[in-house]
Formats: structure tokens, C-alpha cells, sequence
């Protein structure tokens, strides 16, 4: 079921806040600073302090941007000017055809086909090219590496570049500023993991405080692979490469460059199934005012399960993204909602909040 | 259908922009600085900048926090400790609350027996005692002031009371500032009315610009007293109490004190169906990925019919509470898109933005 993988790292030089800093001078002015909100009524049911970073309010949906925009700013003219290719399920894809787009760069984007229609539609409407293949059975990184030869683009990788990370750990800084300001001191940082670009981007930002929080990663039960390499000490990738509702969390294995950034900061793996992530989605609605997609909602999910661990402490909680379509959307809250309700008479008094749904 | 209501004000010398920015500094550490949120593609369909203020993300849901903040601290200790009455279907009724919990204020809340069960919830777990009428046969004026004579509490009026305006009219000063850092000059900013406390707060603060934006109230067409009585140049009442999907906006008629402040600043009403605001719904959702409560949706319901007027100007929104059951919120998204999806091919090209939904 599992295949432990082992690359070399081919990313230079380790990553360090001062790139993570230099690509929030670099962005600024091309994304937003979101929002760290609070839910007086969900702290006093959850036993500790939740502060949700509200990255679905970035400009395209998702924090994504941030690192694409981090990316495109340091090409040459010449290289921009040619464009860029992206392999992405959709957040990336949308993030690199605004970026682009905002840049007057041209950009090929490489999508599986069974990427969310929002997500292809949003895309095209950016002014990207989009080419599709097929998810289960075709290697998105082989046609994507065929688009950069046969047409000479720069790929612009979703997660494991250093560049990536660096934008992507903008989010860590704000995250910083803005519990600075209140006179907070988070004991935990709970991020939404694909490849990891954003965990580990995140990690990089620890060192600025007192004492580091502590850094987990949230994914699907079924696509656990950065939870398995994390415990394991080494990356082991998943074989499944579809079937769960976090679209946006495909990635096969972590990162090699994001791996070690995470592995060597001690942080740990979460993990929820789709009734939790749908039941996340459902709380973020009604105690944030948010519409959160599946994999931008498994951070709060797994929150959500940790409430002894937690409990007295304060926890920042990445909702990474929020593009998903309304008909799917309501279904999914409606579903999350009904298993709120279902549970709050059993044994799991994890999601028994009823009267806040 | 209608009649005409003549009442003296009561509110002592003019309310000014003075009187806003003491109210912004009087609450702030109590409530949050809420984002001005901007989704391209949409902007691109419209043919406008839209502006998006989320009042939504407010602690408590909705922008009444802020005059609820602004009258409470006001208070002497003695009338703090023995207690304040706020009548409110829902957001007024948990920004009291929660304010009075935060201040140590004992708070009794009198609300319509059919407001949103998850309002009345809410309330009560912010600590509240809250007493019900029948909102369509019983006076809730008469409610009010018989639990005010009977315990000798403090009424916090929603809005015709000007240290509840000048509160509101914080939300006005944040979209001034964040305009402002974007060297942004708005032409119109489209508020939510009820009985226009927010609107007039909003309007308060136009002379800081170079150029007023235009104040355009927002209301259900079934519930268009503002939008009447700005017409008409005195104040109209409606007779219809409830029946509106926007519970939040069932004031009968313009207040005494708001309507002057509105009328004397030419601000002009619009008003929106309820399928079109849940249409807004369905956009805010999937454009935006926020949750509105009816109420808070209908300025951008009516925003997004005045595309002929707004065209290639700069127009904020105000987004101003987001509290829904989830059921709810997800049978009006749900009904919102498919109003989106079957007006694409009618000639009304105003919802035709379906390639976002």
C-alpha cells in the first residue's frame, strides 16, 4: 500500500526566515493581509482559544497566490515573457493564472480532469491556457514536464520550490504580526498540508517567537502521507492519488524540500475523514461566516478533535482556501450539519455543538 | 398601505463626524477592524469595482457590535450594574449580549417569537435573558418599555439613538482608511437598512472624502420604507411587519433620528426581491467566500442590479452580518444558484455571472 521514496534534494541552500521575509517585501502591494478571527462562543464550547487565518479572503480564494506571485517576480523578463507552465487540482492553477495575468506573463496550466468545474472554469477565466489529463491513471508530473520541453516554460511547482515556500510562509508572518499585536502567544499552528509548501513555509516563521508553536499538519485519513512521514522519520508517499473530497490535498508524497523543513522542526501529523472535514466546513459557516472548500476546512477539522490536547491553549487555525462550487458547497455544509446533529447524543462529544449549527 | 408618521425627535444637538470618531475610539480594543474584500473576475463580469466591507466577520456576526459597544460603555456603573434592554431580532440582540457579558452589564433581550432559532440561541449562551412577543400581532415598542418601567433597566435602542449611529458610523471611518491606503476615491458605498442607523453612521463620515461617495440604502422591496420616505422627503411607514426573508431588517419605518441624517445627505434607496438576494447569497459564497444572513446579503443584491449606474465606478458594499442557521443558509444558496443558472439565458443580463457560481 505504501512506498517509501527516497530523492535527492536538488533545492540549493536551506530555506530561512530571511527568504520568507524578503518574499513578503517582494508580494507586497500584489495579495492581502487576511484576517485572524475569533469565535467567542466556538472558544467557550472548544475549551481553548481558536484564532482561524482566514486565508480563503486572499485575492483567487486561496493562499496559494502568495507564493505564485513570489515565484513570477523573480523570473527574467525573457523567462516571463515566455510564460510558465503550473500542474495543480485548482488552487494553484487559479493562483499562477491571476499572478500571471497581473505580470503579463502567459501561463499553460495542467489540471486533472476531474478537478472541480469551478475550479477549471476560474482558471480559464484568469486568461490561462488549460490542458487536462487524467487524474487516476496519467503522471500530472510527466505532462506537465512535457509542456515545459516541448514549449520552453518555466514550471512553477506547487509546493516543493523555495521559492514557493518562502511566499507561502508569508502566511506565518502575518500569523506572527497579528498575535503579536493582541499579546498572544500561540502554543499551536494547525495547517492544511498538500506537499507541505504552506506547513512548511509556516515552520519557517516559528523562530520569531519566544518559544516556537508548535507546528501540525491536517490531512485526509486517506491521503496521510506527510502524518506517516513525519512519525516515520522519512518520506513515504501514498499509491492513491484519488477519492477524497480535499481536491486541493492530492499531492502524492511530501516534498523533499518541504519534508526536512517540517521533519527537523519536530512538527506532527493530523489527520480527519470527509464527515469531519464536511462538519468543519459546517462550523465555519456558522461560527466564522466563512465558505471554506474541503482540504481549506481539514485544518479545523482536525482541530476540532484535539480539544483534550489542547485544551487551555491558544491554536491558529490555516483555513487555506475557499474555492469550491455553491451547489457542492451547500450539499456538504448540509451533510456536515446533519453529522453535528447526529453526533451530539453519541460517545464523540468532539462535534457536540449543536446549538451553534 | 402605508401611512405617514409624524414624531419629534428626541436626540438632543446634530450628530457629527465628531461624534463617530469619539465612538471609534471609545470601542476599539472591543471589536475588530473588518476587511475590504475585492474578487477580480467578479469585478471583471460587472463592469464596476465592487468593494466588499465584511461586516460579517465582526465578532458576534454583524456591525452591532459596534453601537451596542458604544452605548454600554457610555453608561454611569450604577445604570451598567442594574442592567440594559435591548428588542432586536437577532444581531442587535447578541451584540448586546455579548457586549453586556464583556462589560459585566446584566442584559435582557426582547425579541420577535419567529426570529432565526440560531439568533435566539446565540443570545442566550451569550449570557442574555431574552423574552419573547408575537411579532406580527404584538407592539415590540410596548415590550420593550414595559420590561424597561417594570425592572428600571437601560434601553439600548438598534438605531435611533445617536450614540448607536455614531458606533455604526465606525464601519464608515474603516472604509474611509482602507480606501484611502489604496488610493481609492469611492463613488457610492450600498448599505443594509432596517431603520438605518448603520446607513446614517455610514453617512457621517462622507465628508472626509474629497468628493461624498453616494449613500444608497439597501432594503427587501416588501420592506422599502427608507426607500419610500427618501423619495417622498418625510418619513413613510410600512404596515407589514414580518414576511421578508431579511429578518434582520424589519424596522416598520425610517427613524427619527436617521432619517434626517440620511435625507440631508441625499442618500437614495434601492431595494432587491428575495431571490435575488439570495442570488447575492449564492455570489457572496462563491466569489467571496462569505456567509451572509439574508439581511447582510441584500446590499449586494441591489449593488448587482445597478450595473448600468455604477459602471466603471468604484462602489463599496457593505456586508453587514452574517448570522444563519446552517439548513437555512444552505436551501438559499442552493435556491440562490439555480435563480443564477436560470436567469442566464432571460434577459436579465444583471445574473448572468454564471460561470462564477
Amino acid at each position: 500500500m505504501t512506498l517509501v521514496v527516497e530523492r535527492n534534494c536538488e533545492c540549493g541552500p536551506a530555506l530561512a526566515l530571511e527568504d520568507v521575509r524578503a518574499a513578503a517585501a517582494r508580494i507586497a502591494g500584489h495579495v492581502v493581509a487576511t484576517p485572524l478571527l475569533e469565535a467567542p462562543l466556538l472558544n467557550e464550547e472548544l475549551g481553548f482559544r481558536l484564532l482561524l487565518k482566514a486565508e480563503c479572503l486572499q485575492l483567487t480564494g486561496s493562499f496559494k497566490v502568495r507564493g505564485a506571485f513570489n515565484q513570477i517576480l523573480q523570473l527574467s523578463e525573457q523567462e516571463r515573457l515566455r510564460g510558465v507552465v503550473a500542474l495543480s487540482s485548482g488552487n494553484h492553477a487559479q493562483a499562477v493564472a491571476y499572478a500571471s495575468k497581473t505580470l503579463d506573463a502567459a501561463a499553460v496550466i495542467v489540471m486533472p480532469d476531474d478537478a472541480p468545474a469551478v475550479k477549471i472554469s476560474r482558471t480559464r477565466r484568469f486568461g490561462a491556457e488549460v490542458v487536462t489529463y487524467h487524474g487516476e491513471s496519467e503522471d500530472r508530473e510527466f505532462v506537465a514536464r512535457k509542456v515545459v520541453s516541448d514549449r520552453g516554460l518555466r514550471l512553477i511547482h506547487p509546493y516543493d520550490d523555495p521559492r514557493t515556500i518562502a511566499g507561502q510562509g508569508t502566511v506565518g508572518l502575518e500569523i506572527y504580526e497579528q498575535t503579536a499585536h493582541r499579546n498572544l502567544a500561540p502554543d499551536a499552528i494547525v495547517v492544511a498540508c498538500g506537499g507541505g509548501g504552506l506547513a512548511a513555509g509556516i515552520a519557517l516563521t516559528g523562530e520569531l517567537y519566544a518559544q516556537a508553536p508548535q507546528v501540525f499538519t491536517a490531512e485526509p485519513v486517506s491521503f496521510n502521507d506527510m502524518q506517516r512521514s513525519l512519525a516515520w522519520g522519512a518520506i513515504v508517499a501514498s499509491e492513491r492519488r484519488s477519492g477524497s473530497i480535499c481536491d486541493a490535498l492530492a499531492a502524492a508524497s511530501p516534498g523533499v524540500a518541504t519534508f526536512p523543513i517540517l521533519h527537523g522542526r519536530h512538527a506532527e501529523g493530523l489527520s480527519a475523514a470527509d464527515a469531519e472535514v464536511e462538519a468543519a466546513m459546517a462550523f465555519a459557516a456558522c461560527c466564522f461566516n466563512l465558505a471554506l472548500e474541503p482540504g481549506g476546512a481539514i485544518a479545523l477539522a482536525c482541530a476540532l478533535q484535539e480539544r483534550d490536547r489542547f485544551a487551555g491553549k491558544t491554536v491558529v487555525v490555516v483555513a487555506s482556501g475557499g474555492n469550491v462550487g455553491t451547489e457542492d458547497f451547500a450539499k456538504m455544509i448540509q451533510r456536515g450539519a446533519a453529522y453535528v446533529q447526529a453526533a451530539a447524543n453519541s460517545e464523540r462529544p468532539l462535534f457536540g455543538m449543536t446549538a451553534l449549527i
